[in-house]
């Protein structure tokens, strides 16, 4: 078992500080472990029975191999339990505890003591930590969840493509709560806390190499090895793309991110330039970062600039418009044009009203049926490099299968799709049933113009590394421009 | 009766082409009308009860006045019916169907005919059109809507302070519906559709003057006079707040509003600095207008930059603070400091790692109780001049009374807030019950920094237009800068 394995798919887990009290850390990730694959050992010396399994009086005392030990003990005593991680042979720590180095001086000896401690060990038998100052890490498609949020308070996202490293916890708990509410799921959460041991730059390794991970997704607020950051993120981003948001840009944003996680910010200019250079992304709030992750991680890269829009409704296409190609608060994209044989076809297909000409507009009158046809013509016209599709229920000649039909035509169909929906329950109700097929959909224009254009300047990027391996012909068609008004940097 | 509140607020409703076919549009008119406080007459020639109410064959053989008369008639029916509405004396009209100017000469010849018939009518017993290609209007006060949209496919948003004005219909109903799904309610809505004779211009006078409307939204693809659009803004907009969805801005959205509306529209550089100069708002898609005319409706304008942010996670204090100061990707506002004697009293209030600097973060044990006393000590802070405050649900001694408790300090407190909420059911229930008590709140950090910098850009134009009067500090006092990462114009 490779080292970080033992974080996320561990065969055995041993909770230190396992407790009987439902208001308790080591409670509540005791019961949401013992829903997991792994076997999971309670430990506490002043139990012998927690949630129905037998309790353990220390780690030493548990039969078998530990592949990966939670401390929810606070943290002074966290350093006696990492000693006793030693001892027993344990190849993961999750240590909980804040009361580290994020509260200063004293915060940092108990750090110093731990990072003594593993050193100590020979590389080939030393454990490794995640933290400490963590939630740990939550694998939905096993159910391993070391986080402690009340599950009833904090919904958990499903499987999905995204892993996501934070080295905010609290911060990661909202954030995993507004994807689980549109459908988002993930492959992976890892809390970094204050990253004594495993850093983003492994875990960047780790999911770069992870089969179920499609895109990887940083909530940072700095870098442990920026460096080394720049350097793994150029060599995994022609594979797998990376987003991060990067906080403290700002002077109090810095002195903010001091007294939050102790970090030390470096240039904020440096930062961003280099990023755009090794080809990640960068988000600059919450809703972007995983806006970014997931079209990234579910979608197609775009060949060419060229988008076809599809409404119901005359005026979201005219936004539409603009949003797509305004170079000021806009993306500089273009408008599709549609051949007179498809402008034909279209016609015959949809109702006298309906605009064939881009954006294309079914008009209030919408059916399933429309949709399905004026999505094979968009597929078909060779001018279109994306169909951006606006996914509306309020016509009564449409009904829950408009969302299975785009689901197929987005894992099926030969274009590049991305979806918006703007309404109430009906849309909102659409949007999850597409999240959880993943694709890639938003409840808002700008947010799902912003995602289109992620997906062009991937294309430009790919296009541009593959360029050098004599590909030239698909990145000349690329053109890529500086991006003016846009959100994204490749 | 003044002319337009035959719209708004009739007594009696006629709708001409009412049906028992529960899929025609006359049928959702009179169904939908008859939940109103207006008396409401069916006209259908081959019918005798529609709905349980007696249905007339013309609008002639209706006994008394009709304040208002809704045509559910195709567009070639629609001329005839006009001449029989100025024959009964009819106040306003209500002219849905399409098929009239934005379709070709045809059409454009319909309504030549409709304005001769019009025209020869005297000032003082001409009625007045809305329309054609309208929706029509909603007044959730008294819950008349001649939109035809099943409700149960669209739901309406309830009572509030927004008048939206819409040039597109199916494009107000995804925005009304996406408001209605967050709790933010309207005073009015109206569909200008053709605007062949009430216009923009005239409701925006009528909303100025109505009680019952704290901002005025438009969605629109051309102005009718520019000119007198922008007189009536300058007028207004010291007393009432504007913003302008006007679309059309890139090449192809305005040909893409040409065939949607008909609309020609000017340049639209000369529209963006013209509508700044007059202190309307300007929005660039569906979300900001609604995000901005709630917070410019509902909330009280800064008196200066300085923002106090109270959160429960680090991160989002930290990213909330970069969206804060930054200029780019940014508003360019300041965070406020915290005086030494309000750092030692929230030092006294909160749990021991609680951060007292600004961002105050009050770790995710906090609770209502530390939500209450932060927010006294950041009411009393003179350096601070609005509150910023993360609304979150995950810790569990916080409980739906802080929706309450924010809702009472917003309504009653001495500081301008505003509220940010991230996560899942639990969010969206707090962001539904503070939106329905009119307190603008978001569930995205960057939404919820724009709003706060609307706030801050409203507060220097009325002090620019109070500075006239002689209140010369507080304008100095503002400093008012240019804006180079925001996205509001005053």
């Amino acid at each position: 078992m490779a080292s970080l394995d033992a974080f996320f798919a561990p065969r055995t887990v041993a909770v230190v500080g396992a407790s009987r009290d439902p208001a308790k850390i080591g409670h509540l990730v005791t019961k949401y472990l013992l829903e997991s694959e792994a076997r999971v050992y309670p430990v506490n010396p002043s139990a012998r029975e927690i949630l129905g399994r037998p309790c353990y009086p220390a780690l030493e005392s548990i039969p078998g191999e530990v592949d990966l030990a939670v401390l929810a003990v606070p943290a002074p005593a966290t350093v006696d339990v990492v000693r006793e991680c030693v001892k027993k042979g344990v190849r993961a720590i999750i240590a909980q505890a804040s009361g580290f180095g994020e509260t200063g001086e004293a915060g940092r000896r108990l750090e110093t003591e731990i990072r003594d401690i593993l050193s100590s060990v020979p590389g080939d038998r030393r454990p490794r930590l995640l933290g400490p100052n963590t939630l740990g890490v939550y694998v939905p498609r096993n159910r391993l969840d070391t986080t402690f949020t009340v599950r009833e308070r904090s919904p958990r996202p499903g499987p999905g493509d995204i892993a996501f490293i934070s080295q905010s916890g609290a911060t990661a708990v909202c954030i995993m709560e507004a994807a689980a509410s549109m459908g988002v799921g993930l492959s992976a959460f890892a809390g970094i806390g204050n990253k004594l041991d495993v850093d983003e730059n492994e875990l960047l390794d780790y999911f770069a190499a992870d089969p179920h991970t499609r895109a990887i997704a940083f909530y940072l607020e700095n870098f442990k090895d920026g460096r080394g950051f720049l350097e793994r993120c150029r060599r995994i981003t022609p594979r797998k793309p990376v987003v991060v948001l990067k906080a403290g840009r700002s002077a109090s944003g810095m002195r903010a991110a001091a007294l939050h996680t102790g970090s030390l910010a470096g240039s904020d200019r440096v930062v961003e330039g280099a990023l755009r250079q090794v080809g990640a992304f960068r988000a600059y709030d919450e809703e972007e970062l995983v806006d970014l992750a997931r079209v990234l991680g579910q979608g197609r890269p775009l060949a060419g600039r060229r988008v076809a829009v599809l409404t119901t409704a005359g005026g979201l296409g005219v936004i539409l418009t603009d949003l797509l190609e305004s170079r000021d608060r806009g993306v500089g994209l273009e408008l599709a044009p549609i051949s007179e044989e498809g402008k034909a076809r279209l016609r015959s297909a949809l109702v006298p009203f309906a605009s064939v000409h881009n954006p294309i507009d079914l008009t209030a009158n919408s059916s399933n049926q429309h949709y399905a046809d004026a999505l094979r013509v968009l597929e078909e016209e060779e001018g279109v490099d994306a169909i951006l599709c606006v996914m509306q229920f309020q016509s009564p000649y449409v009904d829950e299968a408009l969302a299975d039909l785009i689901i197929d035509r987005f894992h099926h169909g030969p274009k590049p799709m991305v979806v918006v929906t703007i309404g109430g329950e009906l849309s909102w109700r659409g949007l999850r049933r597409l999240g959880e097929a993943r694709v890639p959909v938003y409840p808002s224009l700008w947010r799902a113009v912003r995602a289109t254009a992620a997906l062009y300047q991937r294309g430009c990027y790919l296009a541009r590394c593959t360029g050098v391996t004599a590909q030239g012909t698909a990145a000349a068609q690329l053109r890529p421009r500086a991006w003016e008004g846009g959100s994204c940097h490749v």
